[in-house]
């Protein structure tokens, strides 16, 4: 082995979520991490005699993939708590002021504040949306954690913008994304150019779609069809598609996603907190097997990026709108939240501990309220917050350790 | 002063909640704690000269009233995680069977490990009720947490042991309740005795009701009135009487608690992942002047004790319920969980700083996650966690300093 070459190896990992989380379970392995892969897991990879400066007793740690945000805008950073009880319309009419006086070294800085807050809270894999692109790309770069960066398309000069930024995107860790806004902001002509970039770029293509009861009725009277019919009738569905919120969508629309292969980005806590009405069809969504990640939106309606919060606040919003304790089992809110949410945003090589996946793996503490483990599963879901985590590895490489971040 | 007497100061409250929580912010005051009792809050109370063993700074803390837990089971911790995924009666079931294998030992080092998770999620008072009251009130006073001790009532016999507990209490930080478990579980007759002792002793009297909606049509059924209309017509309701759930209860029944003066403990984590159906009319509620409380209910059903939790879910399920972004405040979140929750429990002298209540304080780091402050209510309600609590004191007493519990 190359003295050079990145090695690190976890140490008598007991409680480990691999992808079929329930196999590994008290079941003491080691993992071993060359350069940023997961290259073997078993018994006894570990041995006295080796060096350890890159070995990490796991023994009473939790092991876990790193969690993978689908939808935020770490540049609004600076804008938390600004505004808490009012209606979308007026929500949006003093946050987007607040946005303006946010120049491109306040969007990094603020990125940068959200990347840690992230990290912090387990996050390895970030989609992120804002202006000012290239002050985000140094922000994630700086902080080595895994992105999508996107740039926003309102108009046909944004499109040339958009594409310029999009050929400058060189990094191992980042790729870029191309998004529109929305149906009600975005022209059809320009729709029409994000898929045509999306398709020849090979990149995703995201959408705000289905946030509001108002956004529903005035999109079908406008253009004559529900959403996400008038999405696939102009060629947006596609497995590079990823659609956020699509909380007032029929079960119709949920199976034009389903067979497009499109993705869609759940929020709850933000959509709970702008009262946006309705709930999210996640149950029907499941069943015709719609790939399903979470987001925690920004702080101006979260108000934090702590997707453990958003882990437990999924399976307590789903039952109680269904009057069903049994719609939504951990294994899957998991899954949401791991190598799904990587699915969403085109990434197959994170999101799980397997071999030949890359490094992207935390470990959280095993506290007071985390014990007895009776159900390791269920104590993830329903009992961790973001604090709970000790360690954060990207890449192959530790981003943080015992609670503390190597940049910052 | 007398050398033996309890003094001490926390220096520099930059972030301080009181009652009136906008006023003292950014205001950098000095409290004074004597024996268990907030003597002074000032300015420049603490000198350089002074001893500074007793002295704790605050300048890079908020500081806040110690949260109240208005119904919790503490003696069912070792069942966490044991059943998620179950309807209410299948649930109850396979508790119930585990609850019978928990002896007096096991209750004891149950309600101890509660406590633990409590006090170190900030919680400062609980009201707990399960089996074998004598072992709970001894894990309450190892750890020095201030406490409502139910002794639970279905029959004649209960009664007697009830009456018997209740006599030996004799501690500062603990007070009785009589706990009936519900209407569908006690005869009248014994729901009347009941009300006879609570009278009688001046302690609390608590009943289950409204948990669903089955249990308001057989209540309705069998004894010809709404749950909380047939309370009022034996004379349950009064200032004493502490009504937890409450989900499925009519406007006219809301009336006649507010005119009764009887208190409600709202559990909206466990609630919605039983699937209880429906949503508590925490709007109703707070129109009527009822006095509400949280509460997390057992680790079987929420998964945790964590407040801070309950506290960012119960705005989000009612602005959610009500397609009504200001149905309620991080004021008023922050009263329910702390003033409201005492009042819950009869307690006039905790749940808030100032001169003259008892010294039940909490300290909280102020992480990533919880800055910039650009509205100390809203990242309290919003973004913070149980495990950003530094310091407990409950009492005049240091119970945790810097998470490290001093009796564990």
């Amino acid at each position: 082995m190359k003295p050079e070459q990145n090695l690190m190896i976890l140490r008598n990992c007991r409680y480990l979520i691999t992808q079929n989380a329930k196999r590994d379970i008290f079941e003491q392995v080691d993992i071993e991490i060359q350069d940023n892969t997961i290259k073997r897991i078993g018994k006894n990879i570990a041995t006295k005699s080796s060096d350890d400066s890159g070995v990490i007793d796991c023994s009473e740690r939790i092991v876990m993939p790193g969690l993978v945000n689908t939808h935020t805008h770490l540049g609004m950073h600076s804008l938390r708590g600004i505004c808490d009880d009012a209606e979308l319309k007026d929500w949006l009419s003093i946050v987007t002021k607040a946005e303006e006086t946010l120049d491109e070294e306040a969007v990094y800085e603020n990125t940068l504040a959200g990347l840690r807050e992230a990290v912090r809270f387990g996050t390895t894999t970030l989609y992120d949306s804002f202006k000012h692109p290239r002050a985000r790309v140094r922000a994630f770069e700086k902080m080595g954690v895994r992105g999508l960066i996107s740039a926003s398309v309102y108009n046909k000069k944004d499109l040339k913008a958009a594409e310029q930024f999009i050929s400058t995107i060189n990094s191992p860790l980042l790729r870029p994304v191309i998004a529109a806004h929305s149906i009600y902001m975005t022209e059809e002509s320009v729709l029409r150019e994000v898929i045509a970039v999306s398709d020849d770029k090979k990149i995703l293509r995201r959408i705000h779609v289905g946030e509001t009861r108002k956004e529903r009725f005035d999109i079908q009277q406008q253009r004559g069809k529900l959403p996400i019919e008038y999405l696939e009738s102009i060629g947006f569905l596609d497995p590079k598609a990823l659609l956020v919120h699509c909380i007032w969508i029929t079960k119709g629309e949920i199976r034009l996603i389903g067979r497009a292969g499109a993705k869609v980005s759940h929020n709850p806590i933000s959509n709970m907190k702008l009262a946006s009405g309705g709930v999210m069809p996640l149950v029907e969504m499941l069943q015709e097997k719609v790939v399903v990640g979470l987001g925690t939106d920004s702080v101006a309606s979260n108000n934090n990026l702590d997707l453990f919060e958003e882990m437990k606040l999924t399976p307590l919003l789903h039952k109680q709108h269904r009057w069903d304790p049994k719609v939504i089992t951990p294994q899957q809110v998991l899954d949401i939240v791991t190598v799904n949410g990587a699915a969403c945003l085109g990434l197959s090589d994170v999101g799980s501990i397997e071999i030949g996946m890359k490094a992207d793996i935390i470990t959280l503490d095993i506290g007071e309220h985390m014990r007895p483990v009776n159900d390791l599963l269920s104590n993830i879901v329903y009992c961790a917050n973001g604090n709970d985590v000790n360690d954060a590895i990207i890449d192959g490489k530790v981003v943080m350790r015992n609670k503390e971040l190597r940049k910052a």
